[in-house]
């Protein structure tokens, strides 16, 4: 008789996991860069090594029903990873396969972002909810769609890439994807980093308290630091940012009509800096039968607590 | 016991209406100008009109299940008409409701491109597909979404309003909505007349075939006319067309993940002289996962049927 399963959650930077219990509580968690190994095969073994003590210190893989996993363009149907643009393994990986036959246990997988939107829905403030939109503004930009109570898969498992979408027709050129003007190109981490380098090139002239960091050391974090401290360019930074998600989430909107869009990962720290303009684009931007009809939030499960518990929903499910 | 039922499509500019067996054979059908009337009332009286006789002659009220109708932001759950931005009827119009009072037969109310989308799904190239979109190429663009086999409608019915998305921030104004850039101001009839004004005002200096009809004659057909006689810039209005077509249908796939995209309406007669950079263009756009899976076709079934027998299909359900 089972009594916990895994979740783990593949991120561009880091690989968090955890053992979950059936009230969906997290027993034990830890984690791994995700990009300090070339190999998949090499991540594996770390995993393992990491993993491997954590389930037996609960009762070992006989009490273990298995391991759901959410990982960027993880497919469903196949268990593969495939072409995920934020990860160094290239290709087609079969990777559920690879895990279980490392493991020893059954493996699920999905998308990251579909499994971040199962935590939502499972333990957060979509509770209720049977229509909604999950989008993590993290290293990229993930999201997860529900349309009546399911994640959306498409006829391929691939549904949902939303972070991919264009939004600047002939913008910005997205490194993974050799797409240009996509969303994630904006709106993520590493898009408002880039929007930095940018805004502070265009203006020379005006003074910002970015210029004291290096380019290296310049990241959403920094922006945000001193657009707390007032700074204008700073400010205007997230204000473009907001601008342009907004726009992103209007067409989303009429898409498919959710009644909620959950926003999460590390962007949301800016809070209203972000959520501001965003809201506001996103309102200008609907026909009317959509207006002031759609909840924005913040999702209020910590991160890595929804990836893991998402993915590991997977597995109960 | 019930033998026919009455399915009715509510166009920009034409409604169009028949009366429809058990095998979907439309029996008869017959037309009426829906922007010849500014009040509602007046057109539902002409609607009766014309409407009436063809029952009886069917069989009458007694042989007549319902009726299934069609219009621009009409409502599933409320059977309203919602603010059209293509209708001379402003506000909320409980249509469903009056239809049947003036009628006395019960009647389902959709979206007129989820009419369609329904019309493809049982009697056109969709038959045998769970996962597609319809985009209808009309006056305005319409659409209908088919997830896992069926419409989505989302949280209140209002769905597959694609035609509605930003596809150019900033860019050409939409009258009815008031929004800019949208997808209907340039992948629509009224949307191609535009982009050819445009092209001709902002190159004086090149030949046009097309600046032989005044601006009142000048269509989306004399434009294909002119292209269909090697008119360069003719040609170079369908080119601009597809290519935002196609970005606008490569977000689509990254959000549904459908396996066919199918075109239908007046601007479908182009051809391959839209097709092909609408395809191009979508390609070219896509992150590598969905690459060369979509299939993007025209229907095989007549506008004016796709329309009545997908509105007829709404009572037969």
């Amino acid at each position: 008789m089972a009594t916990f399963v895994v979740g783990i959650d593949i991120g561009g930077t880091n690989t968090k996991f955890g053992i979950v219990n059936k009230e969906g509580t997290i027993m034990a968690q830890d984690r791994l860069l995700t990009n300090k190994h070339e190999d998949v095969e090499e991540f594996i073994v770390e995993l393992h090594e990491k993993l491997s003590p954590m389930i037996e210190k609960a009762g070992g893989t006989k009490n273990c029903l298995g391991i759901g996993i959410g990982a960027p363009n993880g497919n469903y149907y196949t268990g593969n990873i495939e072409y995920a643009a934020n990860l160094k393994w290239r290709g087609i990986i079969p990777f559920a396969r690879m895990v279980s036959e490392k493991m020893g246990l059954p493996v699920k997988l999905t998308n990251d972002a579909n499994a971040a939107a199962m935590g939502e829905m499972k333990y957060g403030c979509a509770k209720n909810m049977k229509h909604f939109i999950t989008i993590t503004l993290g290293t990229g930009v993930g999201s997860g769609i529900v349309i009546d109570g399911k994640i959306l898969l498409g006829h391929d498992g691939f549904a949902g890439e939303l972070g991919h979408t264009i939004v600047r027709p002939g913008g910005r050129l997205h490194k993974g994807t050799g797409i240009k003007g996509s969303l994630e190109s904006y709106a993520s981490a590493t898009g408002v980093r880039e929007t930095a380098l940018e805004m502070l090139t265009q203006h020379p002239e005006v003074e910002s308290l970015l210029r004291d960091y290096s380019i290296n050391e310049l990241t959403s974090q920094s922006v945000y630091d001193c657009a707390m401290k007032g700074d204008k360019i700073a400010n205007e930074i997230f204000e473009f940012t907001g601008h342009i998600l907004g726009e992103a989430l209007a067409n989303f909107v009429m898409f498919s009509s959710p009644e909620a869009i959950i926003l999460f990962g590390g962007l949301t720290k800016a809070g209203d800096l972000i959520m501001n303009p965003t809201r506001q684009s996103m309102e200008a931007n609907l026909i009317q039968i959509f207006k002031n009809k759609v909840t924005l939030m913040y999702s209020d499960l910590q991160e890595a607590d929804a990836a893991i518990l998402g993915a590991s929903a997977l597995v109960w499910d």
